[in-house]
């Protein structure tokens, strides 16, 4: 592995780490603790408005590394796709509105009364191959990110880096994916399929898998704190030619979301040289 | 899918589902409601002792569908890992000393600190391996059981059917596998593994994925409460040739395990006729 452990400019402040921030604070924040790059999700965009984020963000001459996060295509009713298919165009203008690296989407879970996962599997690719084109018009990369599989339900069909790739194979240019060590850790054959992406992955995430985890979704842990062997598969997505910012990303109700969050960024960056 | 909903001797009543059971209540219960197998949790078996387990199974004329469950092989020495074989040949000595079709073995986390997933897969193989001349001898079939990925890191790091039929390849005869549908629904490679599996198959467990769920462990669902397509996996199942017994085996901390274990077995059999 390069050693890229003491370069700041490679980590980038996922929003959802520090839930209490606004983007402003998020800006002010990472200038104040050396950090250049951030990942927001798009409520805290949204919530000033892309243009005024898109300066802001500018302004502070931060690197946006992915647009978190859209997706979510299938649903029950031709109505409810073509709203999910608006609202990921929405997602792409807003992407490139704050210059960010990629948009990072998850598949969406079964339609609400339904046990058809094939079906939904369809509806997530024909989802991705209609809004492919306005993606590639706007020149914004479609990340997808498979979750973790106890999410296939309710938040994602798509759960392993091999369904990922072989969407990316079927769809073409313009569709890359997403890898957070959350999601694919524990999957035997995850040195294959990180191998196979290559240079489709746009955009890479941490935090760490603890043990007990106490809720499915909101229980994540800091960088070190769990049981994923993050350098070993750090080593794994630089081997493909990857050197790009590596994202942290924190759901943590009970613990990260309740710390002050200038001290969350602190240890942010100190795990980011030590363990990531 | 042949029409086998009316047949009550393919039910087998696994003692998680009716967890505040003795193995007497278990097998009283059963004869009185009509259902003619079992498949008991080592903990009840041990409370009475095998032999006297054994005769009361046989007194009653009920089929064993498998004996849960061993297995559990990492460790962070060689004491562990002697420990966890010797206790795994016991395993093997209750499974047949009570008539069990085959004993059911789960993989085992990661040791204690470790975060070396593929070592902890080698001490899986090494283990079965080390197990297999007993289980042989004494006419034991070992089913390997993949659990849910999300029990990777405590509970089992053999985490997909693909993985436990590659160890079948490696390991040959006298291991098969255990689908619990529970652990195996979102794999979008289930249809290929299960054909794959073929007559490896050793046991087949039913329960349903809720949505919301609450609980990584203890909040599995009755048949029909959740969104596993189960009669398709059945179909798929069968389609490999295998007739044998269903085994409705269900976590439920605050529900079924609540309820009155007579009423729970009639709800399991009118399931079984409905909706496996």
């Amino acid at each position: 592995m390069r050693d890229l452990s003491r370069d700041k400019s490679l980590l980038a402040i996922n929003s959802a780490t520090v839930k209490p921030w606004t983007l402003e604070q998020l800006v002010k924040g990472c200038k104040r603790a050396g950090i250049t790059a951030i990942a927001p999700w798009r409520d805290i965009v949204q919530a000033v408005g892309i243009d005024k984020a898109g300066a802001m963000i500018r302004g502070a001459g931060l690197t946006v590394s992915c647009l978190c996060r859209a997706g979510l295509f299938p649903a029950a009713d031709e109505a409810g796709r073509r709203a999910a298919l608006d609202d990921n165009r929405r997602a792409v203008d807003e992407a490139a509105a704050i210059g960010a690296g990629s948009l990072v989407l998850i598949a969406g879970g079964l339609p609400k009364g339904s046990k058809d996962l094939a079906g939904a599997h369809e509806q997530v690719r024909d989802g991705l191959a209609a809004l492919l084109p306005h993606a590639r018009d706007a020149g914004v990369p479609l990340a997808i990110e498979p979750l973790h599989p106890m999410y296939a339900a309710d938040r994602a069909c798509v759960n392993t880096l091999a369904h990922a790739n072989d969407l990316c194979d079927e769809l073409g240019e313009g569709v890359g994916v997403a890898v957070d060590v959350y999601h694919v850790w524990w999957d035997p054959d995850l040195p294959r399929q990180i191998k196979r992406a290559g240079k489709r992955i746009l955009t890479y995430h941490v935090c760490d898998w603890l043990v007990p985890t106490k809720d499915l979704l909101l229980d994540r842990g800091m960088p070190g704190d769990g049981v994923i062997d993050l350098r070993a598969i750090r080593r794994m997505v630089e081997a493909t030619g990857y050197d790009g910012i590596i994202d942290v990303e924190i759901f943590s109700a009970q613990d990260w979301w309740k710390r002050e969050p200038n001290q969350v960024l602190r240890i942010c960056l100190e795990r980011h040289q030590t363990v990531v």
